[in-house]
């Protein structure tokens, strides 16, 4: 009654192959989302900072609902945060989480229902860090926001080896530099971090910014180059390893585990910052989706390739957590 | 200096009459969503329900964060809600939110930042049912969740003169029948509703829905005639007072304040309600937004107009709940 000739053989090895070669029909919707603001920013130059923050907090309109995960704004020793807590989540181990947003735009908000998915997905609170932004506050206001956020959180009684740094773009960036500038300043450090499409150069000098730039709809090079030139301040040191990890010495760090997208601008900013620390001795992942934009995790629980990837970083973290 | 000559008052009458008679140019994005719903429902007639929910989850993307309020999820008696709890609130009051959705498609998620908005600027907590929705659970399960709602927050100890009812749409009809349904039981009754765009009537008389059609960019008769079916069942009985309490007893109520948007097909269904509240000796305010769209509270934080009523709600129910 269902015989299955060559014709049904056929489809079925196309929508395995589509599954597992292409990227999904849901994931378009990003990569749209992401032309849409950069036509927005062309066509009005004078967008004021006020305004694109405005636009950038409706990232997370692509999010699915995590589901049966509280949300508790609290003071971190000052910094603004606000806790993701699924349900049933085990309170004695946790996920420090840095927006993205090019140290500018992005806020716990934007943010909320993609980190709830991993706090979700690993089975433990995550602490969302509101840290300040540029221009108002430029380097090293964020990293350090970040830094007294993660001592708040050893205060509350949680041990370093049972929390996990993650972090999107440049709070990808954050995600390394919070535990570089922890160990300088001599705190215990997290289990591991997983940085997603993290942007590990001010410099802007990764071939993919170049090569992908037209394949990736939103991480041009002329965004960065006034995100970087914003952060950094006009006389700013680009190579600043707070700014730049790239130039950090990254031996004896806990083990990283990064994923980016095979279309972005800042594939090489994620390949460079694993290579170096392999070169120091360090673990370091990487996971390289193919043709999914900047932080394709924002699409969790509407596009299998998100849920794919917070999947395996929950597989890759629950371990090190004792989860 | 600044000298006032003509040109200059003349600009500003204009701008003061703009404001006080016009809608804002922010309000428009409201019915900018509901045309795209509205014509991707006519292209797709085979909508699954699914589909159309998840359409539906996007209605708060027009709303902006309320900041500052915090959301915990509750098994409330049985029924899964969503407690917005402002910083700083009185939680010794409460309001009860009911989502709008025809009965069928919106939840506590779509309806968060709305309802924390109100929550917020009222001063209390407001815990938002996410009542069982049709077709898989037509008229009474709707009401009868909400009254179990209820129930369980005067469990909690809160007190029936210390909650507040309100919601929007279908949600709006449900601030309504909860109270009657509550006095059925013999529950002691809160001290107030707010019911928002209320759909009162199931058998779709109002004579907005035919002169306001072409102004209402949502509410159109085939949509509402899809969803009271599908409410009410094939058999249904469309004059059924907790369906339509147009036809209910309204006389020793709690005292009603309705808002509604001028262009609403529903706008008599918010009119005929308060006049029968009234006709039965009971106490209804009305107050009609000119050339809002249904439900124009979605634009709380980002349109004047929202931010004006839920204000307008805060400044009625507050004495009233001694806040």
């Amino acid at each position: 009654m269902t015989g299955i000739g060559p014709a049904r053989i056929s489809a079925r090895l196309a929508r395995h192959w589509r599954k597992t070669i292409m990227a999904s029909k849901e994931s378009a919707v990003l990569g749209e989302m992401y032309k849409s603001w950069v036509s927005t920013m062309a066509e009005n130059p004078d967008m004021t900072v006020e305004e694109t923050r405005r636009m950038f907090e409706h990232w997370g309109d692509v999010t699915g609902e995590p589901e049966g995960v509280d949300y508790i704004e609290v003071d971190a020793n000052g910094v603004r945060c606000m806790w993701a807590k699924p349900k049933g989540g085990n309170e004695t181990r946790a996920l420090l989480c840095t927006h993205g947003g090019g140290y500018m735009v992005g806020s716990m908000y934007s943010h909320r229902k993609m980190f709830g998915h991993i706090a979700k997905t690993v089975g433990c609170p995550a602490l969302i860090v509101d840290y300040r932004r540029s221009p108002e506050h430029p380097h090293p206001t964020p990293v350090n926001d970040c830094v007294r956020a993660y001592e708040w959180m050893l205060d509350q009684g949680l041990e370093a080896k049972h929390i996990a740094f993650t972090g999107d773009s440049a709070g990808g960036a954050l995600a390394i530099t919070t535990v570089l500038a922890a160990r300088d300043k001599g705190l215990p450090l997290p289990a591991a971090s997983m940085p997603i499409s993290p942007w590990t150069d001010m410099e802007i000098t990764g071939e993919t910014v170049t090569t992908n730039e037209a394949k990736d709809h939103f991480v041009k090079r002329a965004v960065i180059e006034h995100m970087s030139a914003t952060f950094l301040g006009e006389n700013g040191d680009r190579k600043d390893p707070l700014a730049t990890p790239l130039y950090a010495d990254l031996a004896g760090l806990p083990p990283f585990f990064v994923q980016v997208g095979g279309d972005e601008t800042l594939l090489d900013d994620a390949r460079r910052f694993v290579a170096k620390v392999e070169a120091a001795g360090g673990e370091a992942k990487l996971d390289i989706f193919p043709e999914m934009q900047h932080v394709f995790h924002f699409l969790a629980g509407t596009a299998p390739e998100a849920d794919k990837a917070i999947a395996d970083q929950a597989a890759w973290i629950k371990p090190k957590l004792g989860l």
